[in-house]
């Protein structure tokens, strides 16, 4: 009989996870009740979100129950299905956990993937699905690109960076990025076009390092990172510049919060913002994003980089590895 | 032959704004050049935005030059004119300095006040001009308000927070707001109808009073005073919160920049923004504004107190009224 191997959240983690915060369970693979199916899973997002889920006081996710399987981004197969809209071997992006085999209903979906593409199933985890979706729909509709104006990017070399910049560079805006290391800086240069880099850790003072690569101000700022980085935009920022906030992978694992910016006022003294994205408040551009997101990867404007693993039994590791910067592309970890 | 006397900035002040940053020096009237014109001023106003321009760095205005008047809004009227659009007799709000005579231009008027009109003229500063637009169009357009939702405003016995609250109260909205002393949140409850107010004085734990006046959360914060009480907003926004960042009043004086909220993350959590506001990004919409605002006024459901002093020999002392609170009402000095 096939068995269900899951991760579990067996205690909250304080600051970086631990392996022993997490159990790896073995049950039986679920049976459908009515309206319900069951995937066998093919790929496991492993995303920064995550870390969020697992706090008490979960984020704009409820918090994983200590004890449930960590809930994740899922790419699967349909084996078993009571719900028609759903049939075996049909396979989708939606809504499961660290597990080989998944129970859903039509809630969790995201989207169905097409069948018999040419797409490598990977791509729709990095970038033709919530990802791709949130870079475009949110420096599109909140951070409103202007042919020639300068975008900074923070966390500019992990996923959602290297695909807000592309998608700025479409735009026609100037881009800029930050990140971790030189070799990411020289990725983001020689490989995406990026207009100049910021190695936040050799940088020193930040303010004067965001001033000498974006001289003439920031007018979008695609926030990815949090922490002291927004007090040096704010510093830096244009008349009527937009911040789009997309996550704090600086602040995810902090057991104590940090002090925020100090200079907030300059969002009145620019008349600026700084909102919020998340990507269900836009449900209804997502059809109409996959579609530029597909055309523009089919035309060579736009890509992704994967970082697919193999080991799920070491699942805690492989998550570490989003926060202390190994991970060179969007990690996930394949079960095929 | 007439003298002008006029307040100018002899020293950059440091934190509160001493006497001795300040100077009295006397000249003669000025003559109009070509396209200028003179006015005697009636009424001076004073604003917390001029402690900004008194600073080095300036805000949204440059800052005012050492040796020079100090910049403040005046209602004057015309005594000699080379500007065609601008006859001797005209009285008007404008850009001007806490001087008994201004040289000005027609870039420097806001508004010419009606001939003959029945409203008092310190309401054409307190109420009919800046201040009244800067509240309806601020809460109207940025805020966006629905009937039911929760208002929150600090500073909301001041001259700002009492029209933003009484403007709410027009949209709808269940208004609460905080101020300094409890004879002033009895104010905004009896004689302004807001449903509940706070203390932040006595309030303790400010997040925990918060939640206690906005149980159901908080829609909107008209923020006027900048400083902690943001952060404990923002432990207390719902879904889709709007802040509308009007002025720092509380952090005017420091001479070190403060941290700032600790929980700017909740903005993505909640999908919510803060957005800074200046009534010059509007100005298309003044002119409709000013129309209702009178309308409102003359329906007997808007208003707001003076606050008119007579010692322009001391305008120093006046000003720092604003900072420590003891004025009540919209603070100006008439020279009539």
């Amino acid at each position: 009989m096939t068995m269900n191997r899951q991760w579990t959240l067996k205690r909250r983690p304080q600051g970086v996870p631990r392996d022993d915060d997490f159990e790896l369970v073995e049950g039986q693979v679920p049976e459908p009740g009515e309206g319900e199916f069951v995937t066998r899973n093919l790929i496991l997002s492993v995303d920064p979100a995550q870390r969020g889920w697992m706090d008490e006081g979960g984020n704009y996710f409820p918090p994983i129950p200590l004890g449930a399987p960590v809930s994740a981004g899922v790419i699967g197969e349909v084996i078993a299905s009571r719900n028609p809209d759903f049939a075996i071997g049909e396979r989708l992006y939606a809504v499961g956990s660290w597990s080989e085999y998944s129970l859903l209903g039509s809630g969790f979906v995201f989207r169905k993937l097409p069948a018999g593409g040419d797409i490598p199933l990977a791509k729709y985890n990095s970038l033709l699905g919530g990802m791709g979706c949130s870079a475009l729909i949110a420096l599109r509709d909140i951070g409103k690109p202007r042919a020639g104006e300068t975008l900074f990017i923070s966390g500019a070399a992990g996923n959602m960076g290297t695909l807000a910049g592309q998608i700025g560079k479409i735009f026609g805006c100037r881009v800029v990025g930050s990140a971790g290391t030189e070799e990411k800086c020289r990725y983001l240069e020689n490989e995406l076009s990026f207009d100049a880099t910021l190695n936040y850790r050799t940088a020193g003072d930040l303010s004067a390092a965001l001033k000498g690569v974006c001289p003439e101000g920031i007018d979008i700022y695609y926030d990815n990172v949090g922490g002291p980085m927004l007090e040096a935009v704010l510093d830096n920022i244009k008349l009527h510049a937009r911040i789009v906030m997309n996550g704090s992978i600086a602040e995810y694992n902090d057991t104590e919060p940090r002090p925020g910016p100090r200079n907030l006022w300059n969002l009145l003294v620019k008349r600026a913002f700084i909102e919020g994205f998340l990507l269900p408040d836009f449900a209804d551009k997502i059809d109409d994003a996959l579609v530029l997101l597909e055309e523009w990867y089919r035309e060579g404007r736009l890509d992704a980089r994967e970082d697919v693993r193999t080991d799920f039994a070491h699942m805690p590791a492989v998550f570490r590895a989003l926060f202390d910067g190994s991970n060179t592309g969007k990690l996930m970890v394949s079960l095929e």
